[in-house]
């Protein structure tokens, strides 16, 4: 007998049919046992009795039934199939679970956060839980399409890299073979030397950080999507990050719009026009609708961001604003300082809903003045040749930005902390198990 | 003055434009010079004068012309711009290439390897080289699309790993904080357990290969895309693997015809069924055609699997063919015995043209069988301690495959080396700059 998908009985009333997925929850009334049925295309309600009631949240089951409608009272409007049941007559157990260390049965899976990632393979099982990473993947397929739409070609970078991208001490190093290389910061590099190729690219990439911190919004390995544009100005970057933004977010509001109401988020404001301010700007706005002089700080804390954002969707119905001209100092080497300000930079970052979602500028494109950058942050330019000959051969003008997946995940769906925006997050205490309990191990 | 992209400039005859790109080449003419523009939408002739003359290669230039038909002995049918060309008013210098170290201008780049990488940033925009990434890229979207179309969620695996994936000693330590911890040899482990939260997927990963030997055919870093199904038969397995070669191969096709032109690659032959035997029964196969018993050994060497793929095109007009049952000693741990013949495995290459370019197999889904396994190749279970949750609490029946982008670019472009078919490729002698030349700045 062929298997049906859980959603294809509805349309099989009076049919005998075979399912096949995970037993999400048991409920015993007397002689009548219910499970709820989970595969991939949904959930529905199985009916029986004995042959139901020794089966376990997790149990992998077939079971072949004959699908029912539901009586008139009895149907659940919350789900697809809940006008219909399937009355079972053979259980075949695939593969038995052990009992559960937690409840999976609530609907929302109350668990402090260790325990959550330290029961990764089981936690992400949760209905809730798995809601996530569709969230996440209609993110990278929003962001696909609108790089594509842009005419950006894909291209595949290392992330084994023979020096420090952008310099500072925060990097992992790899024993490779007889040598030392570290893993990439950032696609960066990579993507600019490609620039002079394909002009327009677009590149899905691995980021490391070694900071020996814990924060709710740093990941030790996280994913980025990066774009950068060839033969484009200032205002031009602008347009293209905002609308990359825009069209991603209105992806996933498309393609997600269950899982969005699930999670209790509202509908996204986008506006035509989204509201720029420069860093400086944006701190004289804070000043005057908080009292907070921050107007001589060099870069916006996350409450000015939370601050900025509150005036976006207030003034200007918008949950996307965009910040440019931060400090040229606070910026990594290859941001370009504006020529009519040279302390500031032609930089911008991209708020969503009180948190920065993508970063980035007009680079330096100048091979002299690249060297002169490099050598002025206490760089040596000879562990930067690859990327050197770039510029020496022919740079147009260019720039570019990058999002953070999981960032813009957590901050989709107000995740509390950024590790549950990940499937596997790597952070000081954790690459799976706990590190502690590994050295405890060995 | 608006940039015009040199393809748009064919439907602007008589107009005036503005051109902004690389130069490709200069020829002068007595007091004619013509300068060929490439931008990202294609290619360009432009004929002037003296502000043509100290043009180079690789100069990022605007220009600024009139746009003119050529006279009809004069046009060039190989490209699509060939019935016009921009006569010169103005040229704008954007970048300044210094001479070239050879000479970009040649159809196909003759470089040797080392060079070719030495000078990556420069020889990626031949136009050959380029090309050669453009198939990648539709490599890329054409699995993607295959992969989708089966139901696939696509995931996101982290590539630190606490311990070695698949057993060995080729993988790469990393200093993660105070811990060791190692590259990831393959996403393997952390597809199998969203098997039972998605039940399909796909991941485009990062694998890591510390082998210290240098082949044509091996990366140390090389870019994966995976598939993972559950609910599957053996025989469902082989149909989606051939499924989504095939529908990788023709989107390659369909997408990049002139670029397989170019490189002389022939016309696919993809059959409805892939013809499909068992390792034992290919020895056999190839011992019949060519009098080479290797009817006893563990493998099919490279030459066997030419000899297959020949008697595949020669018997079955099919450029792929379907390996199975390789001897379960020489597949990793989670590789399901057949049960009827437990010696041999449920595992199966896809080969193409004379190469393998895809594996996998069915998988142990049994948690005692799995730890079993593990314990039998001198492994400890305890590393595995996450991995085995996902057994433990209800696995299907699953299995699944991954393609090496590479090594599948590589092959369908017929060249020489795997190094050619990646971006920056990873060695034991080379991270982007050779590394004994790394260690001798330090």
């Amino acid at each position: 007998m062929q298997r049906t998908l859980v959603i294809d009985s509805i349309g099989k009333v009076g049919e005998k049919i075979l399912l096949a997925g995970h037993v999400a929850t048991r409920r015993d009334h007397g002689k009548l046992v219910f499970i709820d049925l989970l595969d991939r295309s949904g959930i529905i309600q199985v009916v029986g009795g004995e042959e139901l009631s020794s089966l376990r949240p997790q149990d992998v089951v077939e079971i072949e039934g004959l699908v029912q409608k539901r009586p008139e009272k009895m149907t659940n409007d919350k789900i697809p199939t809940g006008k219909v049941e399937v009355s079972s007559e053979k259980v075949n157990v695939l593969s038995k679970a052990e009992e559960m260390p937690f409840d999976m049965g609530t609907e929302t899976l109350n668990l402090e956060l260790p325990t959550l990632l330290d029961y990764r393979a089981l936690t992400l099982r949760h209905p809730k839980v798995k809601e996530i990473f569709k969230v996440q993947e209609a993110v990278m397929e929003g962001f696909r399409k609108a790089a594509q739409g842009l005419g950006c070609t894909e291209i595949f970078v290392p992330t084994i890299s023979a020096s420090a991208t952008e310099g500072g001490a925060e990097v992992f190093k790899v024993d490779y073979y007889d040598h030392s290389a570290f893993m990439t910061q950032s696609p960066q590099l990579y993507k600019q030397m490609l620039v002079p190729v394909y002009e327009r690219v677009f590149t899905v990439s691995h980021a490391y950080r070694a900071e020996p911190s814990v924060t709710t919004r740093h990941l030790s390995e996280a994913i980025q999507l990066d774009c950068e544009f060839g033969f484009v100005t200032f205002e031009t970057l602008l347009d293209y990050l905002e609308l990359v933004g825009k069209e991603t977010l209105k992806y996933v509001e498309k393609t997600c719009a269950d899982i969005l109401k699930d999670f209790g988020v509202e509908k996204l404001k986008i506006t035509d026009k989204v509201p720029r301010l420069t860093m400086r700007e944006a701190q004289k706005v804070i000043l005057k609708r908080t009292g907070v002089d921050h107007t001589k700080e060099k870069d916006l804390t996350p409450e000015d961001e939370r601050e900025i954002c509150k005036w976006a969707q207030e003034e200007g119905s918008s949950d996307l604003v965009t910040i440019t001209h931060y400090p040229t100092k606070k910026r990594a080497f290859y941001t370009k300082a504006d020529p009519k300000e040279p302390e500031y930079s032609l930089s911008y970052d991209l708020l969503f809903r009180g948190m920065e979602i993508l970063s980035g500028s007009q680079r330096v494109s100048d091979y002299g003045e690249l060297i002169g950058a490099i050598k002025e942050r206490g760089m040596n330019p000879d562990n930067f040749e690859m990327y050197l000959q770039a510029f020496k051969y022919g740079m147009p003008p260019e720039g570019g930005f990058s999002f953070g997946l999981e960032r813009l995940t957590m901050q989709i769906l107000k995740l509390a902390n950024i590790r549950e925006a990940s499937l596997f997050p790597r952070d000081m205490e954790r690459v799976d198990i706990r590190l502690s309990s590994q050295d405890q191990k060995e």
